[in-house]
């Protein structure tokens, strides 16, 4: 059989003719007042600022909440203070797919969330091109299995990186650090992602008053329709010194 | 301002200095006997597949049902005949990370749907390392935003292929297909995915009954801790023809 040995957010595993190390995956509950409102597939560490920015990126609290660790780590629960700003969709969704968005009837319902993005500021093309350079993934290259995301100033300065098997959670870590920071809105920083882009990325960015999302992948046509309805500029295939610029361009110059 | 004129699984991006092919990602609402279940952010194209087989991963149907296209094909919905084989979570979990497990309450519930994975067949390492390139992806050329999930004989033959901006769409479309070809349990063929190897795709492969899940990226802990429970060969970064495999060593010989 195969041996699995967790230490953190890699795992070392030992089977016929191998040893590898790989990304750690476990579910996280995250309940508010000690009700359990969601369960995400993610590499343990953080897990207050996942909690924290993924209930900001719902529209579900305005700013930083306090958040306590698991009580017993295997348990893989954390507790955030109520109460919500509002009551979760009342719909009993039990799937999603990668993009994370289940749990909303329409996309009418996220613009609600969202705050206008000032202007600026602006970046050159080539700063936002060499932004995913800077994003340190020590474990992802020891696993291969991560995604990072990390927050910028606008000279290019790196404020936050975290990573994740779950790009989503990635960003809601990053976004619960600010949160906990006071750095919420974003603006002037921007995020920087190490894959592709989805709507749910930006929508969780456009939440949080990015004025940019950089992404070292594709994006996707609803990422690019979301990202000009919100005023917030979306890069992709920022790679090799290049940068698309699908929306916004005026503050990549 | 951008334009983004969809066109199948693809759209055209024009925005300042930029034209680009991009994956189209719209959501997709699955509903039984007219209530609906899930929404999913999803690729347009086989959502009758898609919704089967997603029901059926989740352990909602134990085979092909009827399925209509969307009447409304704005509207994004796709509707299943009932009854369901047991009631959904009743958990009000309202998201999910990229990992799609969200709904469910602990592991231990997963566990209910898989059927135990019957010995054999064995495939030679080379052809197993050598599937990804079978993987025909001609959206993912154009766009580069596109997941593939394939269906392959153990003589490499490839028997289905999809691709979905979301990794688990794209199996869940595949065994949908199979579903309705009568290929459920899914033995002797295997599976081969275009990424990463997370837990929600083993438990997909598991359920369906296919002995190897290949992919071409790195696998999570609890993608290998899985399949080694569930009797599965998990194959990893399969590219270059080389291929790690991490439990069932067996099978690949």
């Amino acid at each position: 059989m195969t041996e699995v040995r967790v230490r953190g957010a890699h795992a070392t595993v030992r089977a016929d003719g191998l040893e590898d190390e790989v990304a750690v995956e476990e579910p996280l509950e995250i309940r508010v007042d000690g009700r359990a409102l969601a369960v995400t597939m993610r590499t343990p560490g953080h897990d207050e600022e996942l909690a924290l920015g993924f209930l900001y990126g719902e529209g579900l609290i305005e700013g930083p909440r306090a958040a306590a660790p698991p009580a017993d780590l295997a348990g893989n629960t954390v507790e955030v203070a109520g109460p919500l700003l509002r009551e979760p969709s009342a719909r009993s969704f039990f799937t999603s797919s990668s993009c994370g968005v289940c749990g909303k009837g329409a996309l009418e319902e996220v613009a609600v969330h969202a705050a206008p993005i000032a202007d600026g500021p602006a970046l050159e093309r080539a700063l936002v091109a060499g932004l995913p350079d800077r994003l340190r993934q020590p474990t992802f290259e020891r696993t291969g299995g991560l995604h990072a995301t990390g927050l910028f100033s606008p000279d290019g300065e790196l404020l936050c990186v975290r990573e994740d098997v779950g790009r989503h959670n990635a960003m809601d870590k990053v976004i619960g650090w600010a949160l906990r920071e006071g750095l919420v809105p974003l603006h002037p920083n921007v995020l920087c992602v190490s894959g592709r882009l989805s709507f749910e990325l930006v929508q969780k960015a456009a939440v949080a008053g990015s004025p940019l999302l950089v992404g070292v992948g594709a994006p996707t046509s609803l990422a690019v329709t979301l990202a000009d309805d919100r005023g917030l500029t979306l890069c992709g295939f920022a790679r090799g010194g290049r940068v698309n610029v699908y929306t916004y361009s005026s503050r990549v110059v």
